[in-house]
Parts: structure tokens; C-alpha cells; sequence
């Protein structure tokens, strides 16, 4: 069989493009940077949803829906917010089509008043029914969640990673005090990092945007960073603390315990179906999609193989065991038993599209009541007893997730440098990339200059407060070293 | 307590907006026609969700997501889809706005060069992917069903049952044989008629379209049909065989086993949240919300009452073991223990909102091992004995599950009419309305002529045919009796 999946090493960006193909997580749609999620990769991020939406809902969290339009004037409410939303977005501005010769015009007398904007993201629409929500403190604080698809007018798209339109979720929480704030957007950080590293395996940094990366609107963003394989960073998540902008903004106050009338202060939060690419580029390998098993829409796949009707017979038989048995054990199994195709084509498909575990039985397995078992990170194949079989599995599940966390681990902390020297920075983030830590005097001014030579960007400023130094651009004195990378 | 809830013999129309608002299912939002479904309608559309999605994927069904926007020449590819969705539909025309002195305004710079329509359901632009999916009867079937929101520029909106964004699901399938596709649409509808019954306790008939309310693009429209308590029907779910007609218009051929090629075959079928309204209308009283049990985000409420600190503690901890007893049992309970309300406002609240039952319990239920039951459906109130609470309250949710079948049911029978002349029917469709078997001679002018003169329209043409007759207007031979009503 031809070899469908450009190595990594050959050309990254293609591995990555054909990854998705042959997994058919994804296609291109005729609308110029929108995405077809298909079936295997919806799968997925329905998993990432179910696991997500838990946490929230253990954390107090509600789910609600908010429009899909916002009314133009509400993004110009919150002065920062619409310098960062309002460029680059969809905007619906007629009601109507008509009949012509050849097909179908935008009917010019259907011109709405007042356009309407596709949401970017739901600030300015939730805040507005915020005010009708909160009355007293005895309505706070909110904890609203919201599954949505949200379009952003990117030029340049990639699947997953940047589209046009996305799926994500987009938590909104209105608080009586600062503190409880603070504390909810760290809350969701952790949650968020929980997430990554123990379903996704994939290892995070954690920390705050510099002042120019702030999401636009909050006073404080705080996100989990990854490293790629490429030796990219990708911003996975962020949660934002929102001071008291938006209520001012669409003057939502409450009447305290004490009678007093005061803003409500805000939280948003959110990650998207850029977890998807984030998840690829992080464990799949130039065989294809590797998924990790606790987010795998199917864990193990069961490749029955036979030439006589009776060997047909007997082996599906003893498949029927096997499945009984993981299915018992909560373990998500499927049998592929299709006839048009042959046992190699099989195999090939499911390591393409990261199925963790494969059992494979032919009639000598059956003769030797054994199962040939293969996994999928490490492409290791072992003829193992039928006895004893789903507890191996459920055990060797557990192990890929932890091997699949720790090799990733590994992988980033060899990508992850100190410099002191604006010279070793460059160097470093030439020839190697990665996540690099330095001193940064804490102003935009350096912070834009070092983009602009090196295209790094600060990722974060940790959260745990290192130890003071000096710039390495300008020798100025600096708080912490903080986290750059080039990045996605 | 002011009573919040108009009484339905008074206004039904308000009755219904008073149950929305006080059971805090929805609001109106800025953008006419749009509504914000707030946390306890959203956790009843989820359960729904759930309940359906299950039922999706036990039939084989896979979930996937297609963009939002349709590129608008794609409208115009089949000729009578282009006729019912092309009309009143959101047109996006520009991507960018620019600041200027007051707020924001439309970019004239960023025209889009074809104008993208805001999904009003999706044939096209998944019939688009299909083409690239389907080689190969080895392609075939493909079962797909998407959760998305649509939109649909409707001029007169009410909550739930007819909004300008909707929720809903769309399943699209591919086909090799006619059969086939029959046979799945006919499968799709047995699966909204059972979730309607089982479900959600609500009767329906079920039957075929006219010509003139069939879907545009199918080749039969197969729907569901409640009658709801103001003796108007609601069209609560369609499944549509779409004969090749959308695999015409995208060209989408497969190559049979036997070597030729042929046009695949379609169907496609709908729910949305307006269902949501069908439930409402459905069971609700002067009181409120009234929800099944199967699909209740709450089953059980538990209000603890005290006075004293030490009767604060005993009593929860005597709720504590109910709880326990009941989450053992895969109930949903929730303890309302706010110290900001008092019980009488919480019974109030929990009545409006249609937890299906309550449990209240105060300090002298604690000394004789008592506790007070109230179910929501006929408010009806018992002490009962603590002991053997958890398999009563388990018994007593699946008897209200029964009784709000049973009672709809009586209320459907007692409302569905057989009249043999049109003055009949005049006089029934005026009196009384409801649902009304007559016969029809079969033609879209007679059709049109009693809708135009009653208001009345045929909800659909029963599957299981009865006796011959002739039409009630016309007199011409009439094949079988058919099902009119005045409807939402
Ligand atoms: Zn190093
Ligand atoms: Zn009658």
C-alpha cells in the first residue's frame, strides 16, 4: 500500500493536513475557512465535551444558549472589546433573497435597520441579559456556560487550529466581590489544565498575557500553553478575569446585603475545537492519528480473520466473547467485521485513525487461545493469552494514557530552555525553538521589538514568581523571567 | 403571594409566556425574534438531546458538523429548495466593521464577492461533502445526523415554537436503493413517535404531508402531529424521503457492485427546541411548568424546614439520607436548602418551574419517621413513612409518567372529530377546533379553499388507510379520510 502520510520530518504542515485526511477528522468546505467536522473527529470532540461539561457542572456551572447575532451598536459598549472583536467578523445585513433569471439576489428592500454581527465570542449579548438577571445579591453569583459555534474572519485558516467558524464553549459568571471572581477565573484555569494533562496527555504551562495579549475587554487573561512537535506553542485555553467592564458597560449593578448598589464583577472563559489540533500535533505520529485512551471514541478494535465459512463461525464466535467481556468492563469496543476489505487494509485504517488498542483473532489464535494484541502508541505487537484478557486491557489502557502524558512530558521539557542573553535567545529560537524562559523589563515596547526580531511571542508570565533579574534586550530590571515561544 | 401565572381560560397566549417566564425557561433578547434559552429550559432541551441523540446512535446514526454558512448560489442547485428556503433567510454580506466617531460601522471595502446565507437547514451544503464521501456502494449508507442551530427570518415569533435561530438536529442520509431510503425515513419517524410518547408523555398522530406542506426538495414528508390544549395542532418532528433529487442537483453518483453508476438516494429529518413548546402546552397547568419525569432535570426537590439551629441540622442530616437513598437509585434530586427563602416561596417556585415531585420536611417529620410528598401533576400531598421512601418516589415517577400520558391522551381522544359534511366541520372547527377526520377529494384547490375559508389545514394523510369516501367539500371520490386542525 502506498504511503498516504507525509513523514513529519519531510513537511510538518502536510503530515499534519494528511493526518487529518486519512483519520477523516476533517475536511475543507466551499465556504473559504470553515471545516466539515466529520464523524471521527465530531466523535472526538463530543468526548472532549462530555469530560469538559462534567467538570463545569461539578464546579456549579449551568448550561444556557444566547443568540447567535448581536445586535452592531452592543460591541461598541465595552471600548476595548470592540477594537479587538469588531474588525474582522461576519455581518449580516438583509433578510431576504429573490428570484432572478439564473438563480437567487440578495433582495435590496430587505436591508435591516440595524446590522447584525455573527457572535465572536458572547460578552456584550450575555451581559445585556445579565442586567434583566441580577437584581439583589441573593442572584449571584451566575454560572453560566454556553456550547456554541462562534465565526471570526481569519485569513489565514488552518483545520482546527484557526477556523473561520468553531465549536467551543464560552463560560460567563457575574460575582458580588473581586475575590470571588479572581478565584472563579483561576478555578476554570484548573480546570482547564486538568483537562489537557489528564485526558488529552498533554502537559501545559500556566500563566498570564502580557497586557498587549489580553483577551479584549478582560484586566487579567490567564491560559494553559502547550508545545507542539514542531517546537510551536499553541494557546489552548483562556480565562479571563473581566473586573467590572462589562457590567459598567451594560450597567448591570446589584443591591448588596447592606443595601448598597454596586457592579457586578465578571469571568469569561473558554476553549474551542482547537483542542482537536492541539491533540494531534501533540501524540500522532507519521503512521497517523494517535489518540490518548481516555478521550478515544473507540478504545479497541476487534480485526476478526478467516478463509472458511466455519472458520468465519468460529472466529466471530470468539470475538462475541471478547466483546461481551470489554464491554463489561465499560471499555469502548467495536468489532469490524466488514467483508469488502481485507485484514491489512484494516489495520491500516485504524492505525491512521488512532484506535489505542487493536485485537487481531485468526483460527490459530482460537487453536491457542490467544489474541494478538497491538497498540497503538508504540506500534508493539505481543500474542497474548484469551485468559485474563479485558483486565490486560483495561491495565494497558491506563498505561498509554500515562505513556503517551509522560512522553509528551519529555518531549517539551527538552524544548523548554533558559537564556540570558538576548543572543543565546535568538540562537536558541533559530536553531531549536521551543519554549524559552527570560528576563523581560515588563514593557510593550521591548516585549514588540523581540516579536518583530524573532517572531517569539511571550506566551505567559508564570504564575509562580521566579526569581528578579535583567532584561536581556534592554538590561532594565525585571520581575521574572516569563515564557517565549513563536507559536500558532 | 400575587399569582404570576395567568389563568389558561383567561389567556391562553399569556398563560403560555407566564409559564416561560416563571419557570425561567426563556427570554425575548435585542434581536427581534431571537430568544435566550436560560439554564432551566437549556437542561430540558439537554435531556431531550440526550434521550434522542441515544436513540441516533442505537440506529446507527453518527453525529458530525457542517458549516453555518451556505454560499448563496448552492440555494438555488435544487429547484423547489431554493423556492421554500431561498426567501426569508440571513444574508451575510460584509466581513468587517470600522470604527468611526459614535460606534462601529459596516466596512464598504469588505463586500464578499458571492453573499453567504445563514444556514436555514443544511441539504446543501452537506449534500456538497456527500459528493466527495461517496464513490463506491462500499461508501453507502451514510447515516449522519448534525446538532446545530439554524435560522429562519420568520416575522411573527413565539418562544420556543417558532424563533428566528433555533436548536435542532438535522440527520441527513445517503442511500444505494430507494428501498433503503424509504425504509429509513419510515425508521426516523418511529423513532420521533416513540421519543414524543415515551418521552415526553405526548400522544401524536402520524401520517404523510400534502403536496403543498411537504418539505422543499422531498419526495414525501413524513411528520408527527400533536394537539395541544388549546385544541391547535403542532407539527412536532419531520422525516423526509428526498427521493435523488439533492444527489441530482450535486451530482452524486456511486458506482453500484454490479459496475454501474447510479444517483444515491436521501432522506433527512428534524426536531427542534420547538418541542419544547409542544411539552409545555402539552402538560402545563395554572400553576406552571408541568415536566415528565423521564425528562426532568430535577425529579425530586427536597425542601428542608426548621426554626431552631439544632432543628437546622437535624433535618438536613435527615435529608442527607434521603438524598443518598435516592442518588443509589439514579434519581435526580436537588436539596433546596437557601436560608434566603422561606418554604412557601420555594413551593412556589418549585411548582412553577415542574419538578415532578416534592419532598418537604420539617422537625416534626424527623419524630415520626414521616415525610410530605407532593407531586406536581395533580399536586396532590401525602405523609408518607420514611421507610421504603426511595421505592415509592421510584414508583410514583413512573405512575406520573403514565398518568400525563394517559391524561393527554383522553384529552386528544376526547378532542378528535369525524364529520361527514363540511358544514359539520365548519361548526366543529369553530366550536370546538381539535383535530377533525374528513374526507377530501385529494387536490391542492380544495386544500386551499377550506384553509382559506376555516383557517383549518391537513396536518397530514394517515399511514394505515381507512375507507373509501367523497370529499366533504367536493363531493368527488375521496381515498381515504385525512386530519385537519387549526395549527401553530
Ligand atoms: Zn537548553
Ligand atoms: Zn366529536
Amino acid at each position: 500500500m502506498a504511503k498516504k502520510i507525509t513523514d513529519r520530518s519531510e513537511d510538518y504542515s502536510q503530515w499534519y493536513q494528511d493526518v487529518i485526511r486519512e483519520a477523516k477528522l476533517a475536511d475543507h468546505s466551499p465556504v473559504r475557512g470553515c471545516m466539515v467536522i466529520r464523524p471521527n473527529g465530531y466523535a472526538l470532540w463530543e468526548n472532549m465535551k462530555e469530560a469538559l461539561d462534567g467538570m463545569f457542572k461539578e464546579t456549579g456551572h449551568e448550561n444556557a444558549y444566547f443568540p447567535l447575532f448581536i445586535p452592531k451598536s452592543f460591541l461598541s459598549k465595552e471600548a476595548q472589546h470592540v477594537e479587538g472583536f469588531a474588525k474582522e467578523c461576519a455581518v449580516v445585513t438583509h433578510s431576504r433573497l429573490k428570484s432572478v433569471d439564473d438563480g437567487v439576489e440578495v433582495d435590496p428592500d430587505s436591508r435591516l435597520e440595524e446590522e447584525l454581527i455573527v457572535r465572536p465570542t458572547s460578552e456584550t449579548i450575555i451581559w445585556d441579559a445579565y442586567r434583566n438577571w441580577i437584581q439583589s445579591y441573593r442572584d449571584l453569583p451566575i454560572l453560566i456556560n454556553q456550547w456554541a459555534n462562534v465565526v471570526r474572519w481569519e485569513m489565514r485558516t488552518r483545520l482546527f487550529l484557526r477556523t473561520m467558524e468553531f465549536l467551543w464553549q464560552e463560560g460567563h459568571t457575574a460575582h458580588a466581590t473581586k475575590e470571588e471572581a479572581v478565584e472563579e477565573t483561576e478555578r476554570m484555569l484548573e480546570v482547564y489544565r486538568t483537562f489537557a494533562e489528564e485526558y488529552m496527555a498533554m502537559p501545559v504551562k500556566t500563566g498570564v498575557k502580557t497586557e498587549s495579549e489580553r483577551f479584549a475587554g478582560a484586566v487579567e487573561t490567564y491560559c494553559i500553553e502547550t508545545l507542539l512537535q514542531d517546537n510551536k506553542a499553541l494557546q489552548a485555553g483562556t480565562s479571563h478575569f473581566l473586573g467590572q467592564n462589562f457590567a459598567k458597560a451594560f450597567d448591570v449593578k446589584f443591591q448588596s446585603s447592606e443595601g448598597s448598589h454596586e457592579y457586578v464583577w465578571a469571568t469569561s472563559w473558554g476553549v474551542s475545537t482547537r483542542l482537536v489540533g492541539g491533540l494531534i500535533m501533540t501524540h500522532s505520529d507519521d503512521q497517523g492519528l494517535v489518540i490518548p485512551p481516555r478521550l478515544a471514541p473507540t478504545q479497541v478494535v476487534i480485526v476478526p480473520i478467516w478463509k472458511s465459512d466455519e472458520q468465519q463461525e468460529n472466529v466471530l464466535e470468539y470475538c462475541d466473547t471478547i466483546i461481551e467481556e470489554l464491554k463489561e468492563l465499560d471499555i469502548r469496543v467495536k468489532l469490524d467485521d466488514r467483508e469488502n476489505y481485507n485484514p491489512g487494509w484494516k489495520f491500516a485504517e485504524h492505525e491512521a485513525s488512532g484506535i489505542p488498542l487493536r485485537i487481531a483473532v485468526g483460527p490459530r489464535d482460537l487453536e491457542n487461545h490467544n489474541v494478538e494484541l497491538a497498540r497503538r502508541d508504540t506500534l508493539e505487537k505481543n500474542i497474548v493469552d484469551r485468559d485474563g484478557l479485558g483486565e490486560r486491557i483495561e491495565k494497558t489502557l491506563k498505561q498509554i494514557q500515562i505513556d503517551l502524558y509522560d512522553s509528551a512530558k519529555k518531549r517539551i521539557d527538552e524544548n523548554t530552555h533558559t537564556v540570558d542573553s538576548y543572543e543565546e535567545f535568538k540562537e536558541v529560537i533559530d536553531e531549536k525553538g521551543g519554549f524559552i524562559y527570560a528576563h523581560w523589563d515588563g514593557s510593550s515596547e521591548t516585549e514588540e521589538k523581540i516579536k518583530d526580531e524573532t517572531k517569539a511571542t511571550i506566551r505567559c508570565i508564570p504564575l509562580n514568581e521566579g526569581e528578579e533579574g535583567k532584561c536581556m534586550v534592554t538590561g532594565k530590571p525585571s520581575r521574572q523571567k516569563v515564557l517565549f515561544a513563536r507559536s500558532y
